[in-house]
């Protein structure tokens, strides 16, 4: 690790300026000159689109660096890692993904012009990347992540651009080229880099109390900030104000359905905070495509509460059949969050597109649906194409993952043992006091007793969960 | 807790959503159709009233789900509790309140009209629903904080209705609606489950030090962002200008006399982290009112400084005499923090309102005091009407909490037992580990010895505090 | 403290409120009659300045709260103190700064106007007294804290003035001003409170595990609201645009830049929390001058990374020299992130100002060098009068703190002995359990044996980083 996660950041950090230096420029609203020029009776900086997308950015900001950040910090011995190789992707991704987005959408003349839109977009794209870190989150070296970010944002940008410019869907929330496209590429990457002994780590794989609140900064800053995320790079007035509306419905919607059905599901009605944590987000996801469209709030209810019944269902049940039949473990469950959810996502969206009718949506239609304002495709043809990206997402991830994942397998790329997984000490100053707690803890008397009062059968159920049993069993 | 939560959970949601199909529809600025019809060359898309408020509103969802949340996880075993069960009623809150004001303040042709304005106003209104979660805090099972949230909704649009409809008071930043409301009908819920055997789990009715930190998270955002809330619905351009100053004025003021007075009532001159949680926000509280009026900075000082002094006193002395002699246990102090501050607020607003002039506001009198303006009223009678306001709201929360609290005893909803109070185990999958921990921390013999050394009586006073002494006296 | 901290702070707030009340009025756009005035036609809500500015506050007000306030966590027994006394200091040092700057820049006939650019600016000249604080951070009293806001705040407004309106000099987002002057201040302030016994406080000057996660609350949350800072007093339109997109990949850069060398100088490979919680910042400090300027987005990727290195060889190499050699005991180390950071930004700035030419700028240079586009500086003379402010901001910063050090060595002041120094005990009432749970922990058998096994010198080593040996050497 000394010598090669220095080489790869700095050597990729040269490259990339050197890149800038050559392709990216100021757009004409954030030019000195170009703006200027602009400027006239009828254009003011008021105008100018900082002013539409900047408070937005910034939530979208946080909730790619507190809110990923953060909700991987409920592993008891990995918060160190999970919020800072968080920082350290989304670092490196926005820049890169600045590059790759910027020569598929924003190239003009030989020359990438970046702005607020553009900065939003390479937001984005590190949050797809975030997803998937989700999934082996705790079993990667940071130079295995830097180099599954490099491949992740460019398979990303070329996706994004089959998806938006060539089968001509709509995903403002990226409920397909985000959450779809990251989850599935994270966990067909997990499943390449399996590990059968992961057992010896398996102890480590779980929350403590506090790690839990911690999460829970993570959660809620993704939830209050998600409507920011759809609607962040809608068209101005309604787009903007209707997609905020209809995800903060879904999203109250579907915390109701996730407290509901994780009481249910529990033997003794008690509540997981995995769920809460989580499954509550789903409703995000599953409007990240129709929240633009005129979804309407009862329509957002539905989407939020389905996403939050799904999400929760799977932490429960298809999470350790995916760990023990399908060999993929995905760490934080972002089948769960994501995957599922982002399906359900297009596959709404999908349905919506179908039923747009010149009635409802009016002048509107050309900011939502341009295609069948101007009359080249009918709201039925725009369904089938909004299905069509759902697939081409799918493929994307699915051998995107297979290839990045075996190029992953290098053992160049310093992979930690099976012992050494959901560990900080691996790779950080750790204080030799913490660790002797640690262990110290872990020895403890009574959580041996109190785990083989507990019935042990129990505690190994939890472990598929990754979460709640601290002993080693 | 298996069955009732979910039902209920879902039943409402269920419910929600078939109220919301009826009634519920988008309003003209997230309308795709209305929108667009409107645009013309007067009218442009950054007229949406989404860009005047969206940053506000995000500001005033932080306040509500960090910023309630985390100031409630002090307590050291109930954090999951805490900030989860907010987010639960906050969920629930602002779908249940969008219906309720929109019954009473935005139904046009038999249609709720949703928006920016709406989203804010129902935040708004869970604020009140979270302060009496304060109250009760650690003593209420979630079935009975989703109850209680569905009546206290409900009572508070009929209230808001009659002070900002019928009484036609201002009260932007809810001083009246909201704090006050919220906290003396949380203090009369309070009373009506007053538990005689509290003591059995005052041992857990204490801060940790990590848990005071977390809390502080959650009392910064409060504090930052309470500009944003006492703004958030006021009148375009100076209007929600100068709210905002104000505001942020009375808090800086306030948060000095805090200081100054937690050190000044200590024995030995230390500082409280409960005074500096709760009572450096009584600024914001105190200037609900007001701020948008032509308050002046160093009047917002002063109201400010006072709410302060105020709070803190109420923490030292009012506190263990409302819990001793009028069987009120009040959790988190909301008494402090929003009851008396809010009634202050009350009284500053109608002082301000009486000192209307055409002079100071001008052509702004319109936007403040509409019924001054076209003469209808003087500004004597706008604060004789500003201090009838305050008698609705005290008679709304005291009958209401009296009803509701009654309602709430009935033992079908499952209340926790005496020794059962302020514990995340009885409604949360918690690790064993963690568990096995705290007990051995609990018979932890230094503390033992800490704690007989350091008098007993002190400890005794501070378990009517709820707060410093985890030893079991 | 019994006394005297009540009485300075009611002393100040007192004399504050009436200075407010003799100097302080609403500018014309909060005042209701002045705005209200001015409102016509051409002039419309939306152009009242509020709109332009207000989410840039919150951020630099979350920054300045919660990201000052928390980054300052990481000590493992100075919580309560990092943030809190972060929060008296600010929430004086902004009513004091809005008298002193207001005097220096906003006085009209008589009174000084203030709204949302003298809130922002408020804001920041708390800024630079909070990273003083950091360079002091567990060694002063609040008594002698609030006396060093009160003479530190105001050298500013002098300080800011000469800059700004006599030098004329640019510096948007305070390289100079703001980084330069408050850490230089900070550091001889601590260089006049050299304590030769600090060894007795030394082994509570260290992070444990959780500590430093809530110090990354602190250090993400000011990453990411960087380009709200540099951006929030920029001119409207392209100016404020292209100094956020400048600053978000400048801070980009620099967080590779810190992972590499972070890694690069550890013995193992191993990343340390002190880096990345600090120099992954310092990108944003080294372009506040220059980030409003046409700095190129690859421009501002080098001045980042030249950041983030300077900033980890300073970590490494020169605190522990300026702690064993010139006596300067710098408890944050902010000499790393603001000090050399503040300086390389100055001179970035003029060597951008050295390079403007009216065929860049265009009719934007009125904005950015207003001296430059009427003619009567050249880009080579603005680019010297930008390094003579530098000057300015050094000197200020080492005579001021001096003259406050010397003030704040006597005794009146109540500065914690050398054996009390980074404990909360001191000023807070901690729980008895805590105390005596740390105290156990302290004599933990396997520390003593881990510590030994460690080799004793590394953990010696380590005491100068003041971070990471727990154990007593």
């Amino acid at each position: 690790m000394r010598v090669k996660l220095p080489v790869v950041c700095l050597l990729l950090q040269a490259a990339t300026i050197v890149l800038f230096a050559v392709f990216v420029r100021y757009d004409h609203e954030t030019d000195a000159n170009a703006w200027h020029r602009q400027l006239n009776a009828s254009t003011t900086d008021a105008d100018n689109d900082f002013y539409y997308r900047y408070p937005s950015f910034q939530d979208v900001h946080t909730m790619i660096f507190i809110g990923f950040g953060f909700l991987m910090t409920f592993l008891k011995r990995y918060g160190f890692s999970s919020v800072a190789f968080n920082f350290l992707i989304a670092a490196f991704g926005l820049q890169w993904s600045t590059l790759i987005q910027g020569f598929f959408h924003g190239f003009h003349d030989g020359k990438i012009h970046v702005g607020i839109e553009s900065m939003i977009n390479a937001d984005f794209c590190t949050g797809a990347v975030l997803i998937s870190f989700g999934a082996v989150l705790g079993k990667t070296s940071p130079f295995q992540l830097i180099v599954m970010t490099l491949f992740e944002v460019t398979l990303f940008g070329i996706n994004e651009f089959i998806i938006l410019n060539i089968v001509e869907a709509k995903d403002a929330g990226g409920s397909m080229t985000i959450h779809t496209f990251g989850a599935y590429f994270g966990l067909v990457v997990s499943r390449v880099l399996y590990r059968p002994h992961l057992d010896k780590s398996r102890h480590r794989e779980g929350s403590m109390y506090h790690s839990d609140l911690f999460a829970m900064i993570g959660t809620i800053y993704l939830w209050m900030f998600w409507p920011s995320f759809n609607s962040a790079v809608t068209a101005h007035g309604d787009d903007q104000h209707r997609t905020v509306l209809n995800t903060y419905y879904s999203l109250a919607a579907c915390t109701l359905a996730t407290f509901a059905f994780s009481s249910l599901l529990n033997g003794e009605g008690k509540l997981d905070m995995v769920h809460i944590q989580n499954a509550a987000l789903a409703g995000g996801v599953a409007v990240g495509t129709s929240a633009e469209m005129m979804l309407t709030p009862f329509g957002a209810m539905i989407s939020g509460s389905l996403a939050g019944i799904v999400s929760v269902l799977g932490y429960k049940y298809l999470t350790p059949i995916l760990d023990s039949k399908l060999k993929i473990q995905d760490t934080c469950g972002v089948h769960n969050l994501h995957g599922m959810p982002g399906v359900l996502g297009a596959m709404i969206g999908s349905i919506v597109a179908f039923t747009a009718t010149a009635d409802v949506y009016g002048g509107g239609m050309d900011d939502v649906f341009p295609l069948i304002a101007e009359g080249s495709r009918t709201a039925h043809s725009q369904a089938l194409y909004q299905s069509l990206a759902l697939m081409v997402a799918l493929a994307f991830a699915l051998v995107g993952g297979l290839i990045v994942g075996f190029i992953l397998r290098l053992p160049f790329f310093g992979s930690p043992s099976d012992a050494e997984c959901f560990d900080d000490s691996l790779y950080w100053e750790v204080s030799v006091l913490w660790q002797a707690l640690q262990k110290y803890i872990w020895n403890f008397p009574s959580c041996q007793s109190t785990y083989t009062a507990s019935g042990g059968g129990a505690c190994r159920q939890n472990h598929i969960h990754g979460r709640h049993c601290a002993c080693s069993g």
